[in-house]
């Protein structure tokens, strides 16, 4: 079980309720036996719920110890003897669900710690946990019900929707963000993008727009989101990325992305919705790159992208062709050596 | 408009008045007409300059309702009607300055906050303003008209120069800063390189340098400068560093130079002046580039770079080989593939 | 020699002690002659100890006015007349040894300062230093000996073991930790992983793991390690990470591994012990890497890799392999050029 330094789990739960917790239909096993936790595969127990979802994992499941197991219906009847199976075509979101309900989110403890520090003009709403060392500036609105981490700095002005979740050592400034937002330690949104006029002495541009979040946007640890020069650096709700990824100022980015880490975009690049993005990815600046577009991990973004497209690369370039040079390179090479080989 | 919860506007202006800002010509218009704000051309109106500095935006100039605009000569011919033109061969240097007109820095509010905590031995200079939380330690040396913001750390005996912005969640540790130098929040300056002598057990070697930046120098939000290992390392003046860029112990930076973010530099590399580094441009130790060599984004450097020079690709070839290599390789596998369909 | 603003040095040694705290061998000069300090080759004078461990600074040693050198016996017989020498096969640990001497680590001052946050539940060990700003929450345990630097966050429940150095600015939850750890500053450890179930609306997994590190591991400023998804993060003793690195949930990483900067691991990867990984590396999740594997900078990981096995590229492939297809690559470039040239 997960440790309980850190976490306190709630339930447990009969299996009819979690079928109904996961969205899941029940296949086999006893809809009133008791389950008390969640667990991965090789580690499950009797007592325990666990999930397939990476077919990398199916081994593990046709091995496991789980007591029940979330799966899709194309692994159900691979299932060792004995383990209850709820079965849904959605079995990672299905697993999410139960893990949540044996371990909701905790509260917050309302209140502003004497070691903190807002400033008389900001607002703070209902139900706000505000910690040692936080410090709010002036006409900072904060909504209701959410959580300053400690030594965290939220600047003069900054609007925060109800019901974020505002992580220790964060910066925020000239920004305006939605609700239910989370965002992990370290995290620096608002400053100034990286806007010079070059020349002998390189000029600063000064950067005029803010940064616009929407609702339900996670960003990750020491990630950096820089505010627009003139426009805003937007991005919508339910966009995640990972930690320490790079935004530039006046990027948009759609709904429902998630960005792997280390990532970088560079200013004005327009990002649909439902943009897929691997590790370490980079992007020019000004391109459009269309809904639903897949980025492979470590691709350089040099031209737009198509909504739906899949690309790979740097610089990027479609799928298929990436990987028909790839193959005719490695030839190329073989027959080299072989050739070699020959004379 | 820049958000006035964000941003203090100055002006207005005449039209004479921003082309003698600008060090632009005027072109057309009015003289006496005034102007308001600075805006992009896609939302400028009537009261507002907007400028046009990258051809990718020429249509939006042919039909911006901007009243005036910076803009270069060979441009200034597709102008809308009645478009005011403030003529100039930097049009972004001239837009800078006339935005700092409007938004000139804001100034400081001279001053140690209550829940600051400066050591006894700390030396600040008139007109410093000490944000809450920041930390400044002994024998530290901060001159006139700084900012250290909240929740930053000065270590013990560092020196900073007059004028210089250190924005909030700082940390400056043995270093010795110029003037007039701005750090984004988050930056990491000063502390250990990575110094190991390999083994069973890898020993720590000693970093008994230090980090010494020059006048005008901008560093990104979590980038982070290691200090020397003996030598110092050292960034000279008026380079500008963007966020999450990494630089290793030893290495020396000359004047002017531009890096986007998350490059990387590996220890003891030397560069030259105005040398520009695209995104995510990783070098290999010990090596020296030239001046003004120009370095594409994802770039690897494993070679010297003449000045000059542009280099692409990882590993960094010139430019014109790597886009050959490039070209042939394309051709290979389409001709490959053309054969596969013959056959 | 070090600035004393920022270093305090110890000494002086004679040669006979620095052989004996070098582990090396005195092959000219006299035992007795007295040494005050370090110096790189360069810089060095008749009353200091260098050393030479890269052939790329052979010349350097050669005409060095060093008074003595810590270097390999195979370099020996190139030293300029006069200079002490002190012969090891491995001069960098020796080195490392003999700075370590010269500029010890600066003690603790003992104590809580009045603007730190400890929590009444949290445990002190004897001789720790908690700076200014520092907040350590409930139920955390720290051991003896340990520094906590300004404005740090350590969470509820956290466990530190004797002797870690953790630097300003540092975020550490959900973690247990060895003896003997440095974290640079900005470090984040703990945070949630990546984990969504991807749908219209991503769905957050809980991430009910750990992070958990042995003893005598460093990591660098900024750098982040993500706790487990349900089985723990693992780093194991004596592994170094540097500057800016992305460890994603469940990667479990073996004892001795030097990480350069800005790498990043995806999640449930598993990395042997001593395994060398250049700068701006990525991974797929779900990987093996084996111990005494070589991974080169830049390299993009999408499968296994061989213990003791040099790869390269992205997609990486063995060393051998990637070179010949670059070297068949140039080939083939310049051919269809000189083809061109000839038509």
């Amino acid at each position: 079980m997960a440790d309980p330094r850190f976490f306190r789990r709630s339930g447990p739960f009969t299996l009819k309720e979690l079928a109904e917790i996961a969205g899941a239909e029940i296949r086999s096993g006893d809809a009133d036996a008791v389950f008390d936790d969640v667990a991965p595969l090789h580690a499950a127990t009797q007592g325990q719920v666990s999930f397939l979802d990476n077919k990398a994992y199916a081994d593990a499941f046709r091995t496991s110890a789980a007591g029940a197991c979330i799966v899709s219906s194309r692994f159900a009847d691979q299932a060792p003897g004995g383990m209850a199976l709820l079965v849904t075509e959605d079995p990672y979101g299905g697993y999410a669900r139960v893990a949540q309900a044996y371990y909701p989110q905790g509260g917050l403890t309302p209140g502003v710690h004497a070691a903190a520090v807002v400033a008389d003009g900001a607002v703070l709403g209902a139900g706000c946990q505000v910690d040692a060392g936080a410090v709010i500036g002036e006409g900072a609105e904060i909504g209701a019900d959410c959580w300053i981490g400690s030594n965290s700095t939220i600047g003069p002005g900054v609007v925060i929707g109800d019901g974020c979740r505002i992580g220790p050592n964060v910066t925020i400034q000239f920004a305006v963000i939605g609700k239910d937002c989370v965002f992990h330690p370290g995290v620096r949104i608002g400053q100034d993008g990286f806007g010079f006029a070059p020349g002998a002495r390189h000029l600063k541009v000064p950067q005029l727009g803010r940064v616009v979040i929407g609702d339900d946007v996670d960003i990750g640890a020491n990630a950096c989101i820089d505010r627009g020069a003139g426009p805003d650096t937007v991005i919508r709700t339910g966009t995640k990325i990972d930690n320490l990824v790079q935004i530039g100022h006046n990027v948009e980015i759609g709904s429902g992305c998630l960005f792997a880490a280390q990532s970088g975009l560079s200013g004005s690049t327009k990002i649909g919705n439902y943009v897929m993005m691997g590790g370490q990815v980079g992007s020019a600046g000004h391109l459009n790159i269309g809904d639903g577009a897949r980025i492979a991990a470590q691709s350089g973004l040099m031209r737009d992208v198509e909504p739906g497209q899949t690309v790979v690369g740097s610089p990027a370039q479609p799928a298929k062709e990436y990987w028909r040079q790839l193959a005719a390179l490695g030839h190329l090479a073989r027959a080299k050596t072989k050739k070699g080989a020959d004379t």
